[in-house]
């Protein structure tokens, strides 16, 4: 399928700090897979920006007293005074059809640089609140999100009764208190676990697989889209 | 109790970017609390230190070809050439017997300044891996962790089956991902509930409810200083 401004729009959100790793390729694969599916790909990559993921005053330069930071993207979203590198992230939230948050699993969770890019960028009034509720309320109701990411352990580490504790419950705070939270509908993660243990052969081998996953979590057939595959 | 010497003592991690906050005062508050049980207590307020969240290569001065954060943190470890500021907190860390994450809970997790702490000063190879094991083999085992923080929402959102769903689910991530992970025993958390929609009346008795309830936390009795009260 080619691609037109009617194509449906992908934004994979990046963060690893090495260009050659293999989480950084895994996002090149994952991009690569969705263009072949129809996408229109957006990429932030959040270290080769240097985004600042401190949700701080700063951002609301016109604030002398009490800042109270919700209060505060509210007002300025109603008066259109948001900072503007997060108006800009927002406004490519915005247009996205599918979100894809590309990542090390680094403590359970999201990089600090990622997880400063939702505190800044899943703005109160904008993407929930306000105008907009909370889940199936929010702005970015009826859109796609998954996690696409590595992992240090091992998969037996991460099943129930493993070593670390399931998968599943790991990502909870992300799948319901992220992105549900704002709308979106969670797609099945795609996940790598323990790529630095790879040979040469087995990371081939794992970036066709992302390939092929990324492919048909893509063309999820619960999705509105499914015409795309 | 006077303090001494031989007092142990509580390390508490802030990440509120407003002193006037309900935070900031919950914060003060278990202080207190945590002085009149005993303990020298250490306050690190990241947002007044201006906390730098990003893991990169910027800690790792002389890693000139493919950046992987854990084998350079081993290698610093080994090296002794951590950055100043990382051995610094990871020194305080270490010296801690109680370390309390003080913060609001934004998006279901720790604000990326304190998730940043975590990723940056939970060294590979000195808090666990290298000579350390992991959980009950990690170097702070045997050391008790909780945190102390507030919701937007109410109590009743974070009761199984609430609209956003069970707080012990939500916090699995931190519990087991972080705390135990590094052998931490993890206490009951001490939580505000939507201290933003309180009077000045009911602010002041739940700073009292903090007050309370971290006395208790940090005289746990399955503690191995239940002396301490």
């Amino acid at each position: 399928m080619s691609t037109s401004d009617a194509a449906p729009i992908a934004l994979i959100v990046h963060a690893h700090p090495e260009p050659r790793s293999f989480s950084t390729a895994q996002m090149a694969t994952a991009a690569q897979a969705l263009r072949g599916a129809g996408y229109r790909v957006d990429v932030l990559d959040l270290y080769s920006d240097a985004w600042d993921p401190t949700l701080s005053r700063d951002d609301f330069p016109s604030v002398e007293g009490h800042f109270k930071p919700q209060a505060e993207q509210m007002r300025a979203v109603g008066n259109g005074t948001l900072d503007a590198t997060v108006q800009a992230h927002l406004d490519r939230l915005l247009a996205a059809d599918l979100l894809v948050l590309s990542f090390p699993m680094w403590w359970f969770s999201l990089p600090a640089v990622l997880k400063g890019w939702v505190d800044r960028v899943f703005v109160m009034g904008a993407v929930f609140g306000g105008d907009h509720g909370l889940f199936g309320e929010a702005a970015l109701a009826g859109k796609r999100a998954m996690l696409l990411f590595t992992t240090g352990g091992s998969r037996e580490s991460f099943m129930p009764g493993g070593a670390f504790g399931p998968m599943d419950d790991f990502l909870f705070h992300i799948h319901r208190g992220m992105l549900e939270f704002v709308g979106y509908r969670v797609l099945d993660p795609v996940v790598t676990y323990g790529p630095a243990h790879m040979t040469e052969e087995e990371r081939a081998a794992a970036l066709e697989a992302v390939r092929e996953s990324v492919t048909l979590v893509a063309a999820d057939p619960r999705s509105r889209d499914v015409s795309l595959v």
